[in-house]
């Protein structure tokens, strides 16, 4: 049988690397009703990640409680398409954190793990932004992840099949549909003066 | 103060879109050690979600025994640059559901199951593959998941900002930066007879 498993790495730059290249994470907490698992802003530096939310939100309110809790950081590189149905698949990278997450109440690490989310979600916005005010950051709650136990996994390559699918082909079609994520234009706040240049942290996104 | 706040929508049509238009989930639930949240895929027939994995995967194993568990798909749509860092935000649209899963045993369901699955993740294939045998019908744990509690949420639009923010411009610009997933080139099988065609179920897939 050809495999192509889904394999666990243990290396810290690929953990960095895929947690670095998502967007949104999804945070599982257990509350007294069950699990619940909320997408989430987050940002890294160097072994912490920074997460942050509506401090008036339960699930925010809960999390910072000391209770253990998972965040997960997915990216769908491809649809596997195998000759049979049971190996079809999906090229992806995965990582997971596991961890008490601490409640971020030093005011400078609060404003540093701000910046590091900001900059996370938006390069360059930090700097070119109005701060954050008192009132603002009574209504944010800032969450701190060590990366202590963290995995990653990934499946890449082409379908693994059965010697038998490849002796007597079932399918018309096997291989990988590769699916990636772009920018488009920007869409300039409606309210920006006319002609407002768009920055290049902006337009030249990488 | 000019909100566009996380909206929460009711409607069922919206919640189908956001569900059918993912290719993964994050399946949430508390195992001893603490919540866990995996990366899943998943196809909805109706008002039922039908979720895979291997039947020896401990994850499935607990969620498949009767414990409440929680399922999100999130779709990032842009990221929103303010004229504040706090205002900051996603565009994003996300399905979270939390229900019991039930291990699906009926032979006839597991396999329409399995079938829902493969046409969500890749439309066309179940019949343009080899059908599952005793030994992976074995290999493989479906769950079922009730829409039943279910929600969605949205956000759409440029920044919501403060008018003192307006008045007293802090930063070069605002705006969306949208984000869209693509398609690539399909990547034939290196082990497909050369020249075979690439049907339109996977070159043509909208």
């Amino acid at each position: 049988m050809r495999r192509n498993p889904v394999r666990a790495r243990t290396d810290r730059a690929e953990l960095y690397a895929v947690l670095d290249a998502g967007l949104v994470g999804h945070l599982g907490l257990t509350l007294p009703t069950g699990p619940l698992v909320l997408p989430t802003g987050y940002g890294r530096d160097g072994e912490t990640l920074y997460l942050h939310g509506s401090s008036g939100a339960a699930s925010l309110r809960a999390a910072a409680s000391g209770v253990p809790v998972c965040f997960t950081v997915t990216h769908v590189d491809g649809i596997v398409y195998s000759r049979s149905a049971f190996h079809h698949s999906m090229n992806h990278r995965s990582a997971v954190v596991q961890g008490t997450a601490r409640l971020v109440t030093d005011p400078d690490e609060r404003r540093h793990g701000l910046a590091v989310l900001t900059e996370h979600l938006a390069p360059g916005s930090w700097e070119h932004s109005r701060q954050p005010d008192r009132k603002e950051l009574a209504a944010t709650a800032v969450l701190a992840l060590d990366l202590t136990e963290a995995s990653v996994k990934a499946r890449t390559g082409p379908p693994g099949e059965d010697e038998r699918d490849l002796e007597t082909p079932s399918a018309d079609w096997a291989g990988v549909l590769p699916l990636r994520t772009v920018w488009g234009e920007p869409e300039p706040c409606p309210l920006l003066p006319a002609g407002t240049p768009v920055p290049a942290r902006v337009s030249s996104r990488g």
